[in-house]
């Protein structure tokens, strides 16, 4: 049996020193800087509206200078100057290929770069050398389904590029050829245990997977606790967005995401853009180093907060906690923000509620939130438990809320 | 604008001459005899079945003395050594990736061995450096549309890896990426302009497409002159299978399809394995020298035939004929075969007939051929028709049918 537990794709960038890191990360944003500054109009305007030379950057923390580029400002900016919005930084023969994502934003690849951001995730997460290593993400348009088939490459493992195809087929396949990876969403694997149980076959015996690479959706705990039960195996995550590439992946620890060395991550205050103090929710922002398509500040609409404290693996990153929910899923009542994360995190306290729902009316200039919340069986003294979680929900979100059983 | 019509992706081995084409074969031919024969337990069995030894296949002409292997020998064959059939010739860690063709068939692809056959093919069809292609080929489970994705890159295009997805969108994309290439069907392609005038697009003006390459379905010489007539661009079409790759291209003098110097293809006569003489119709069999999976006189199913004339493009291979159907639409008539493609060749020749069936019965020990015709209008003088008709086919098909105008 193959060790999956030990090892780096890249050890010695992996376990640099805190300042080395931070020493290399500074090295290559200037770079980029300074390359987009020359190359890309996009990013020379970012530069010249903050009244910045690319090398009055040069410490993390003078990001902040810098806009956020959101997607829908990308969007616009390919509609001004078609096709790539001012990211032309290299001529038609030095791309490999144009993906699509969403929008649509058109994302050139470029031909010779090798993005390891993704080996690094897919080795962390316990793919070898020799694994055969069945890709159901869609190869078609967006990125992530080809660049991982590359980065799988990277590691020396066997790609099957199944697609998001046919469950009934998969598992012959998977049978057949001894598959030993999956990487996909965690919905569709789970979608995959469940129709071989209904075949009626032993997971354990007649399913030969040994490691797991989930992504591109939320991953609840509950759903890898089922899955891992099921499977026996580890499972992993990693997180990215298409335009910007992988920019977080467990270890075997699962405390948290590694920070690839390959792109800087802030977590930001979505109104100031302001860099929020380590452990403090805010939007993930990013900025990598690709020079076909050099995103600088680039708010993925992901809320998530930074873990400083090292990891048992050996990885010396800072590390991206849960994906907590998205910037536009947000409501500000009586001037406050709430975040449907929030509300989670009040709900797992109380065990006996099923569901819950708020909604947030104006009356007469004062608005006014209720809370919808389903029980899983009648409690003796609704009453008691009305008045907790109406103080439980003043006391987090700071705001009051009625509390309704539906 | 740039020139399609001239060059070669690798004009050293596409106009070398038949004697040095014919040694290069040969000596590529005795290489994968050998490599099969110590690694391949397949290609071992075959030789020791023939009796013979890898050094005894000589000449191209020995091959027959190897037996033919089919597709339902594959299957076979990979029931009973799974995964690979005995094709097991290398060790995971060289395989890229492994690809399913229906049976299911698994086929491993080697890591490092690059196919330059499809690149060959695309540059004769007038893709070069910095177009843009549009690649229409389903990505997932079969080699073609990776294989092509790397092709392209080898010449130096950009893909757009769109796969065979929304066609409203794929317009959208066209139009704004200013795509210069298209890959895939000739059905999809038609399918593709058909929506664009729908759209009340000007196909030259707004859709940017200079050169298009057909491919994994016929090709009627009727869908070409629409297509080229309405983009006023020129199509090539290529052919091969998803087990033995590219075994012919189309120049732009579009007579027949340039076999690529990396495959021996032979047209034999079904029953008996022999090669045929230059000119007559068979079954297409190709040999190819892919380490990893080795096709030793794999039968295609295919009916064409071979062109020796040299071809006015400049490059001197043999060239296949039209694909003329599949084996397995052959029927037995009194013991002479009967194609598809003969009675097609007859119909040609009779413009009034609008739509054909041949039925084949068998009455107390004697077998009775009937075909039926739709005409396109009536006829002033229908049994003289039937009387030429049924001459045509007792010259062509050597039997005796009924024509019945229904």
């Amino acid at each position: 049996m193959i060790d999956r537990t030990r090892g780096y794709y890249n050890e010695k960038s992996e376990t640099m020193s805190r300042e080395e890191r931070e020493v290399y990360k500074k090295e290559r944003l200037s770079e980029i800087l300074q390359y987009g500054y020359e190359h890309s109009k996009f990013v020379r305007s970012l530069l010249i509206k903050a009244g910045l030379r690319p090398e009055e950057i040069k410490e993390l923390k003078d990001l902040e200078k810098l806009p956020i580029t959101k997607k829908a400002d990308l969007v616009k900016a390919q509609k001004e100057n078609p096709p790539f919005g001012g990211f032309e930084t290299l001529s038609g023969k030095n791309l490999k290929r144009i993906y699509i994502s969403p929008g649509p934003v058109f994302e050139p690849g470029e031909r010779d770069y090798r993005d390891i951001r993704w080996a690094q995730a897919l080795y962390a997460s316990g793919i070898r050398e020799g694994d055969i290593v069945l890709n159901t993400f869609n190869y078609h348009l967006t990125p992530l389904a080809l660049m991982l088939d590359e980065s799988l490459q990277m590691i020396g493992a066997t790609v099957v590029p199944v697609g998001p195809g046919n469950i009934s087929m998969l598992i012959q396949l998977m049978r057949e050829l001894k598959v030993t990876g999956y990487i996909g969403t965690p919905s569709f694997l789970m979608a995959i245990v469940d129709a071989a149980e209904g075949m009626g076959l032993n997971l354990q015996k007649e399913i030969h997977l040994q490691t797991a690479f989930v992504g591109a959706e939320m991953f609840p705990e509950s759903l890898r606790q089922k899955l891992e039960g099921k499977l026996h195996i580890l499972i992993q995550q990693g997180y990215g967005t298409v335009d910007v590439g992988c920019l977080g992946y467990e270890c075997r620890e699962k405390k948290g995401m590694h920070i690839p060395e390959d792109v800087i991550v802030e977590i930001v205050d979505t109104e100031t853009g302001k860099q929020l103090e380590m452990g403090a929710t805010g939007e993930i922002v990013a900025t990598n180093f690709i020079k076909a398509f050099p995103m600088i500040r680039f708010a993925t609409g992901d809320l998530s907060y930074l873990i400083e404290e090292p990891c048992p693996c050996g990885r010396t990153s800072f590390r991206l906690g849960k994906i907590l929910g998205r910037t536009d899923q947000v409501t500000k009542v009586s001037g406050i923000f709430i975040h449907p994360w929030q509300v989670d995190e009040i709900m797992h306290k109380f065990p006996m509620v099923a569901n819950y729902q708020v909604v947030v009316t104006r009356k007469e200039y004062r608005d006014a939130m209720s809370l919808y919340i389903e029980l899983k069986e009648e409690v003796s003294d609704p009453h008691t438990l009305k008045r907790r979680l109406e103080r439980e929900v003043e006391e987090t979100l700071k705001v009051k809320g009625e509390v309704i059983f539906t």
